[in-house]
């Protein structure tokens, strides 16, 4: 730390971005094909965007409730009746300024100096570093790659739990690794969090993206939802970010029992103090219009997937099983740096892809690559990138 | 604390807004003169909307910069430049989800549990609430009511440093005092909290809008840039809220040394992510073009100041000076409940104020009124409530 500049150790800890960390080695490079970040290359639709429109143009400019428009509350309490089958009082639900600041909200509520928030890793790695500003502990609780993709490993979960634990932070299916859990992996985490009376922050975000049919409840990956009580020790995230296309819009919601709604109000008066009325207005449309763009998404990330994994599947000496869920390739090529794979891509294949220790130790010979893009782009970067990785993995390790 | 949801007590103990409070009083009453909020009446203007609309017709919908559009940040600092005679690198500058996000990050920055902050008291409530949140204790340091103003004890401030003291949060022209540091005010806080070895939070988002010329420079509040060495250990806040009418946007800024940009990035991708581009597009338009609807915007509140107080001063009773700064009307009625009154006021005049207590237990018997408003609204409120008030100051203390 700059001495002459103390500031807390919460927050000098706070990790640089293992992912923007490439983003700026591989930036302006003509010709790059991103693949890196956790977003599709479809601008929001119409539809949407001409909902904020409306609203600007109406005057809507002004401070709103903060825990969001009633009208957003009961189209996010629909949908989750529709998809989820159940909805709930809209006292369940409040809108934050997208999925991070949900995770913020949710790991404030339960997480602080001496506690303890296990993670499945490899993982997302804005909760881990979420946990770390509030002073509190993130613990990694390896997931294992089998050749039918990611698993849970409920024994090194529950090892994991020490009486400073407070929270699971569980991500399903999972960013980076695809990683979907069933229903028995669910109840079995539910159990373990009663059993030493832990909360669950649930991100479910990608539950829309589910690509291995067996595990699927209503085309969707399994949830909490199907299996708490009324009421349970869990906080959702979610986000309307990857369902339809808002990742720059920042618009999301945290889903708690009721008896906290007034607590988590006060958080986002303190944190961000409520979401533009406009913004709110395109989540309105998003949600009530919206399902036949998701289905569009969903279908072209399984052509993505299917495009990525069938050249992937080439490389010899490459763990590259195709994930359960979510929009992500995220492959091992075991005893390699990830990262200086990584920078070779963008050198000699100019196709960005993320190092897979940015999502945790566990993931250090790993790359991500997201496959919600267009089809003809995949094709190009798969051509440029297999032979490279090819001769990559060919060599000494 | 519901023992069935256990919580961080940090989190537990946010306090709900008294603004809020009062507003749901008075929710859904016909005709009410709404002046509690700390907001004008007037739409965001179309040059700044239409900016946004521009944006979001172009598809820039998409993630961007943590730290802001590199065009935004240059806007800002050319700003600076123009009011504040120094804009310096745009390193020193990071965009935020609105002003209470920038004080957000300044007070991660600075303080966490066992840390104190000082904060000259009445105050607007959300700073002490976010020192609270990350587990550090706010400390009031009264302002004195004289009649001619709030004015800055010095003594009181020095007295409330104790070894555990971090920073000062300085609020400048002060919601809801109207208190403004004199340039000899300032120098003697710059030099306490060097004493010390204290951060300075310096929000003067009320800064453009002076109304006692004796103490202006080019016309605004004396601000810590007129003062400060250059990366002086001082984080200013800012936001487009006030000057802008833009409220609702949710934008604003956080200018620190620029050995802490990466650590502020950090910060903001672990809270918030980002602000929308186009967002970010309606704010350059503001910065860029906005002088003349700021200067609109000053002269309404000049004249709203004249049409309140010319009224508050024909109550006997009321100690009205007329504030120095911002735009609110903060008064006394020694030894009335502040609530009490606000609801009174409610009922009988159909006009909404705040009660003086949600910004501290110094302002209990105190009311705050935003005048920055039309002014033929005003008239009418102040006429509604000068009876009011002076029928319940008349009665027995």
């Amino acid at each position: 730390m700059d001495i002459a500049y103390p500031i807390r150790p919460e927050a000098a800890a706070a990790p640089e971005s293992g992912i923007v960390t490439l983003m700026e080695y591989g930036r302006g490079r003509e010709g790059l094909i991103p693949l890196w970040v956790g977003e599709g290359d479809l601008a929001t639709p119409a539809f949407i965007t001409e909902a904020a429109t409306r609203s600007l143009a109406a005057g809507e400019t002004f401070y709103t409730h903060q825990r969001g428009l009633p009208d957003l509350r009961e189209a996010i309490s629909a949908y989750m009746a529709r998809h989820y089958g159940r909805g709930g009082p809209i006292e369940r639900y409040t809108v934050t300024i997208g999925g991070m600041h949900a995770i913020q909200l949710a790991i404030r509520l339960v997480a602080g100096p001496g506690d303890a928030v296990i993670v499945p890793s490899p993982a997302w790695p804005n909760g881990p570093a979420a946990i770390g500003v509030v002073g509190a502990q993130a613990v990694e609780a390896p997931l294992c790659l089998s050749e039918s993709g990611w698993q849970l490993d409920l024994a090194r979960l529950a090892e994991a739990v020490t009486p400073h634990t407070r929270a699971l932070l569980v991500n399903t299916p999972a960013n980076p690794t695809g990683w979907t859990a069933s229903l028995d992996d669910l109840r079995a985490m539910r159990d373990l969090a009663r059993k030493h009376d832990l909360w669950i922050i649930a991100d479910e975000i990608y539950g829309r993206f589910l690509h291995d049919a067996s595990l699927g409840i209503d085309a969707r990956a399994p949830s909490f939802h199907d299996i708490a009580e009324d009421d349970e020790k869990i906080l959702y995230v979610q986000t309307l970010s990857k369902n339809w296309a808002m990742t720059g819009w920042r618009i999301g919601w945290i889903e708690a029992p009721a008896a906290l709604a007034q607590t988590i109000e006060n958080l986002v008066q303190y944190s961000t103090s409520g979401v533009p009325v406009f913004v709110q207005r395109a989540a309105i449309a998003a949600l009530n219009q919206g399902e036949g763009f998701v289905a569009h998404q969903i279908e072209r990330a399984r052509r993505g997937r299917r495009i990525v994994h069938d050249a992937l599947a080439r490389i010899p000496g490459l763990e590259a099983p195709p994930p359960a869920g979510a929009f992500y390739a995220y492959v091992r090529a075991p005893g390699r740096d990830g990262e200086a794979l990584a920078r070779a891509l963008v050198d000699e294949a100019n196709v960005g892809l993320a190092p897979g220790g940015a999502f945790g130790a566990a993931g250090a010979d790993c790359l991500r690559l997201c496959f919600a893009r267009n089809p003809a782009h995949l094709e190009t970067a798969m051509a440029r990138l297999v032979p490279v990785l090819e001769k990559a993995l060919a060599g000494p390790v």
